[in-house]
């Protein structure tokens, strides 16, 4: 091991618009050994998420901005491959916050031991992972859905859309997902079971969602923000939730972001819109992991990964791909063989 | 009364930005009968509120709009002057939805039976009616005030908001309140108890609130939108309720209306927005009425109404004035001695 290199991707400067290739920067060191209660992860995956974009910008958030010079955040997935930590013996499979990185020593916080005989690694990044969570408590806790009702989801081909729509299926609700393009759409309904798939970039949504929903919607769930954001807010039933944890279209806007116009629609709707993080709800993390698990050994819950397969260099064009729509499902990049 | 006639104001033309002269017209009819299990209402007093802008325009809300040669819709207060209604018996005070006119007949339905004993009559079309309801149930139910906590209002020289900001005083909290001039601001700290005002048109609202609320606003109460709400959201503690019921920078707007730029800090706020109707809580007005009285009675609330003089041809000019920021407190037009 300590013949190897630890390549890793750097933030060279901040980012305006879309993060072009200029802004990240590599850099090899020597893997690091693991002190006293400690691990060294060979990273095999790195997740991709619309949320990465908000942590290049230089402003305070509910995480602090990646520094210039750091090593980019980012969710991970791989192996253990040398421990002095007893409950991450060598072989162990995790998931963390690991850093673009070939290699990532850490003392077990934050890290989650997966078992890659319930599911691929890649799902543990995926509906098993932050990806699910985000989906599973965005719509049953901050969305609270109750049996029956209609859920519309942006972004639905996404990472977190697809698994909105299968959960709001499973609980015996109505999924209608926007997305864009017919093969993204025709996937929607065919392989999830979305009741209707809205193709934004062919529809008016604003006319699709008053066809698809006559009653109005309960519950929706935001991943986009912009035009569709507002098409929604014009269709909400009376009590709708609408959780946001993104806004994908605002996220490389220069200047001020577009907020939504029609924000004034959550009054006649006594509707509310919430943000949350999904690190809030850690604690319940492994019962609604578990949970997940079972309605994909069911066939219940498709997750579905979109795995690039590259090393880090791939890292900035894979990043681009999310805010292109290239992606459907969980965007991952495949860095080593794992 | 046969001997009198009605004079009303009616709906000609939707508005297109502020309300000019021409949307309106006068029209005189005889004063109504009462029929059986009817009375008829000496309407004195007319409520000027930034709602009833929304119900000129053309489109599904709440409440259906305004007709054209329809007669305006609008609260009022007066005195029943014939009655074949035993609960309204004549020389009964009330308040209720009797539209802009000299004469309102009504068989008792969303009528309100009021005490000018315990306050003059305005003061029921204002902290007792339901624009103190309005603050009553936006800070404490939707708002989820706590004992303590940091309350922003907007607007909060005008009738609603100078209501939230007495109560979040009265609940324990600290009150900073939006307002705009000097006249204004020093109303509400030196009158009105509120820990600070921020005077919009001379300071930069997100520094000013920087500065009032280093540790975060929990509940803002916004009754503006526009760039006021933007500044808000952008300095919101975790947890923090933004109720809603209106934006009357907004409802002027020619063309789409300007949304919160920043509403995806509602995100790492893990707040909520949530818009709602002050008749949903009809049947709890009575209680709060009551407990409200009791604080105007001790002292501790003090309710203002800004009455014009005039007659019903005022209505008009003194309707613009809620957009012009002419109001201190509840705008009301005396069309009659009452």
């Amino acid at each position: 091991m300590t013949e190897q290199s630890n390549r890793q991707l750097r933030l060279a400067q901040r980012p305006t618009g879309e993060p072009a290739d200029e802004i990240w920067q590599f850099t090899t060191e020597d893997v690091p050994e693991p002190g006293d209660g400690e691990f060294v992860v060979a990273i095999s995956h790195l997740s991709l998420d619309p949320a990465m974009r908000g942590w290049l910008d230089d402003r305070p958030s509910y995480l602090p901005p990646v520094g210039i010079g750091e090593v980019m955040r980012a969710l991970g997935a791989g192996r253990v491959v040398a421990s002095r930590h007893q409950d991450f013996p060598e072989g162990t499979h995790v998931t963390g916050t690991f850093g673009a990185q070939e290699f990532a020593v850490s003392d077990g916080r934050g890290v989650t031991r997966v078992d890659t005989g319930l599911a691929p690694l890649t799902t543990h990044l995926g509906a098993l992972g932050m990806t699910g969570m985000t989906a599973y408590f965005g719509l049953f806790d901050v969305g609270a859905m109750a049996d029956g009702e209609t859920v519309v989801v942006s972004g639905a081909a996404g990472a977190v859309g697809s698994v909105v729509g299968q959960l709001a299926k499973i609980k015996g609700g109505r999924a209608i997902g926007i997305a864009g393009g017919p093969e993204k759409c025709a996937w929607l309904t065919e392989e999830l079971g979305f009741d209707v798939a809205i193709d934004y970039k062919a529809e008016k949504v604003s006319r699709a969602l008053r066809e698809a929903c006559p009653d109005g919607i309960d519950v929706y769930f935001d991943n986009v923000g912009g035009e569709i954001l507002d098409a929604a807010l014009a269709r909400l039933r009376r009590g709708a939730r609408v959780p946001i944890c993104g806004g994908i279209s605002q996220y490389n806007a220069e200047g001020r972001p577009t907020g939504p116009a029609n924000y004034l629609n959550l009054i006649a709707a006594r509707a509310r819109m919430e943000g949350f993080l999904v690190f809030d709800y850690a604690a319940r993390f492994p019962a609604a992991a578990a949970e997940m698990a079972g309605w994909i050994a069911d066939g219940r819950l498709v997750s579905r990964e979109h795995v690039v397969e590259g090393d880090l260099t791939a890292f900035p064009e894979t990043f681009r791909m999310l805010f292109r729509g290239a992606n459907t499902g969980k965007l991952v990049l495949q860095i080593t063989e794992g």
